[in-house]
């Protein structure tokens, strides 16, 4: 069965849509408003005739056409009903937000059975329950309560913690990034899975990276066959919680997950080509670096800086994540020597040094990328109090002439005029300190170098 | 020979200054005068009459009165004079922000020998040269070009990298924090160094923490003695880079250091005390956790979440952090199953749920803090959708009543109104993601147990 028609609906109808600001079921119908839905949206409620503007309908079954997908707002004793009602509705998809289902013990266990059931016989893909929703900017489609993306970036997240999500959203929005395209909170997963999402969202052209929050698999074997398929087409970044006893702990009692042994995980993802990262910021950062589709196919970098201190931070953390430095030919060396002032250092990091004029960035991006064949050019900018935008130039020029991937560190950027979010708008990612630009150049090589194992 | 007329001049020359914008002996007299300086400044030119409102002087011996702290940002040979200048004066503390010293070869290095010589005869302090500067906000003191803080904090950070320093003082200011108090940039440190340093601001009262990034030490005994002094009266966080071999040949091009054994360093480090971070947002987040004075004298806590999978993931943290999850007493357990709804997780981490009543922190804290001992408390709450204040106010008077340190993680923030900030305001750290918020309080148990285990 299809989540095409889920992702990319004609229309959606909102069962459960309240008049009363504050309420989820008014949430929803105001973010599918405000996300600019080109489709028609129904509001479903048994007692009003209007919600923001738009006609309610009694029940789903009186609205006058086929309804793809169906949002379910309304208490979960009420929604096996609502799902036989979307069925005559000939619905294809539906996101329950409700909660009070398996997760809350044996009563809600057999509300959920009955869901899948009524779903399975009509051939509609549930997403949920007990979920914040779906969101799919290339369908300005946001069938969700809660923080809102402003930006619309290519990355898809599928997450099993609906407020983690919402979270991310919130934080992404606050740094002014571009970064989500899709999210999806799995809830409860009594249908669609994170082995559906990723197996439909590989074959999406909208999505460059995909990446998840789990706390566990229900079939391992089966989401090791997709991924290893769907690695192959974009790349795959993983946060699983409950690595630890601890976590392990909070996992069961949060969404009743076995968190299975950790070094097991560890391997299979390996195995299938999924990038494992272990904190938000390395979420964060490797889906954005990923999300430039500039891989790095090989491990050799050169840094090239504007701030001494800074540099040598770069190159501690590079050993970190195994990076090696370029070592630099005896001519790069000696052109640079000759072309640079003599505080400048020459080799790898090579130290343009503070407020320079912006042509020195170009001495040394020329030079290196002239002689040398790195895997990657890591940036480090400070500044500078004159000729930001001019630097960005440059860099974007030679990012367009040698098609090398590179990753900027921006620092004190509010001196730098446009410059940094021209480097962004050119598609090449942008971070806030040393340590972390180094960790996204990292991903595009662990990505890089395991598409050239694997293609050969 | 005291430093206290350096950070805490009654007047101040800047000799060099300009009338010409985007020239750093214009940034620096403005930078002075927008930070609100209270004793007079003079702007020696030889020149200029009057320099942005300010009566300017040709010589700083001109100057009516006895200079305490004069900043120099001349062209290097003509510094030597400046100093016998100042000293005619009857200057303090000079700061040499001038580059071309020892840092450019041989012959600077004579220069700097001159200057230093001329500084001891005449019981001068030299800050620099080839500095960014110094700020001391207690003072309203910004003898300092480039980024200025916006807010002010308790931190006092020393840093062998101007660049690095501006860097931070831009990312703090963005992220609208409260952090920095002190910055001096150390350049050449060709008097004052990090050890005079650490021994003056152990003893100045606004000063919660002091944070240094180090390439090199000169005199490793002297460091130990001092350090290990300080530590007992306030935090000292070290960020130390050369600590692999791309990174100490990065170092030794940028300011001539031997970066020496890293190993050597570490156990050095933990002999006195001082809390060794290994990137630029550990640096942060300790420092600001520690600026908060709220020590942790154990190692077992309780995470109190309203979302499951960031405490999932804080309890996996925990665990990368040697922090332990208190194990919860039956008693407190079953208080909290009798007052908590049934999908409430009671074991710590305790899940009060997703957009929860405010009152459900309040049931957590008060039962958890009469019936236990946790070392410290760390809180994850997300939005609320309502009632953010009211969760910032039980956090707060928790805190009051009890004295238990408190780290808190604000996600979704935008819908929580004036909570965060209110809990900010009551001295309570606040962070962006569950691992920051965690890798926070691991410091405040660092250096609580550090306290413990030396006071015995």
């Amino acid at each position: 069965m299809n989540l095409a028609p889920t992702f990319y609906p004609r229309n959606v109808a909102v069962i459960g849509a309240s008049r009363t600001k504050g309420k989820i079921g008014h949430n929803v119908v105001e973010n599918l408003l405000n996300g600019g839905f080109k489709g028609r949206i129904y509001p479903i409620n048994p007692k009003a005739d209007e919600i923001l503007g738009l006609k309610a309908y009694r029940n789903i079954r009186d609205v006058p056409e086929d309804v793809d997908l169906a949002v379910i707002v309304i208490p979960a004793p009420l929604v096996p009903s609502a799902m036989e009602d979307c069925a005559a509705a000939n619905v294809k998809g539906v996101v329950i937000i409700s909660a009070g289902f398996s997760e809350i013990g044996e009563e809600g266990r057999k509300l959920e059975d009955e869901v899948v059931r009524i779903a399975r016989r009509n051939g509609i893909r549930v997403i949920g329950p007990n979920c914040q929703g779906l969101i799919n900017l290339s369908a300005n489609l946001i069938a969700w309560f809660g923080p809102v993306p402003k930006k619309k970036g290519s990355v898809a997240f599928i997450t099993q913690s609906g407020a983690y999500g919402g979270a991310l959203i919130s934080l992404t929005n606050r740094l002014g990034m571009s970064f989500f395209n899709v999210v999806v909170s799995i809830g409860n997963k009594c249908d669609v899975d994170e082995v559906d999402l990723i197996e439909f969202l590989a074959k999406d052209e909208n999505i460059r990276v995909i990446a998840l929050y789990i706390e566990g698999l229900r079939n391992g074997r089966k989401f090791m066959e997709v991924a290893k398929k769907a690695s192959l087409l974009k790349p795959i970044v993983i946060l699983k919680a409950g690595r630890s006893p601890e976590g392990a702990r909070a996992v069961l009692s949060h969404t009743g997950t076995l968190a299975g042994r950790d070094e097991i995980f560890d391997a299979a993802f390996k195995q299938c080509g999924a990038l494992r990262v272990y904190t938000t910021e390395e979420l964060l950062d490797s889906s954005l670096a990923l999300a430039s589709k500039q891989y790095a196919y090989g491990d050799k970098i050169v840094i090239i800086t504007n701030a001494g201190g800074p540099g040598a931070i770069a190159a501690d953390t590079c050993r970190d994540h195994n990076i090696k430095l370029l070592r630099l030919s005896s001519k790069t060396i000696s052109e640079l020597r000759k072309l640079l002032p003599p505080q400048c250092a020459v080799e790898n990091p090579i130290d343009v040094t503070g407020d320079p004029r912006p042509e020195r960035f170009e001495i040394a991006l020329r030079t290196v990328l002239k002689n040398e064949d790195p895997s990657g050019i890591l940036l480090i900018v400070i500044g500078p109090l004159r000729g930001g935008e001019e630097v960005a130039r440059i860099i974007i020029k030679y990012r367009e002439i040698y098609k090398k991937p590179m990753v900027v560190c921006w620092l004190a950027k509010e001196f730098a005029g446009e410059g940094p979010s021209m480097v962004e708008e050119a598609g090449i990612p942008v971070y806030d300190t040393p340590e972390r630009a180094v960790f996204a150049m990292a991903s595009l090589i662990r990505y890089g170098m395991y598409l050239r194992r694997e293609r050969g």
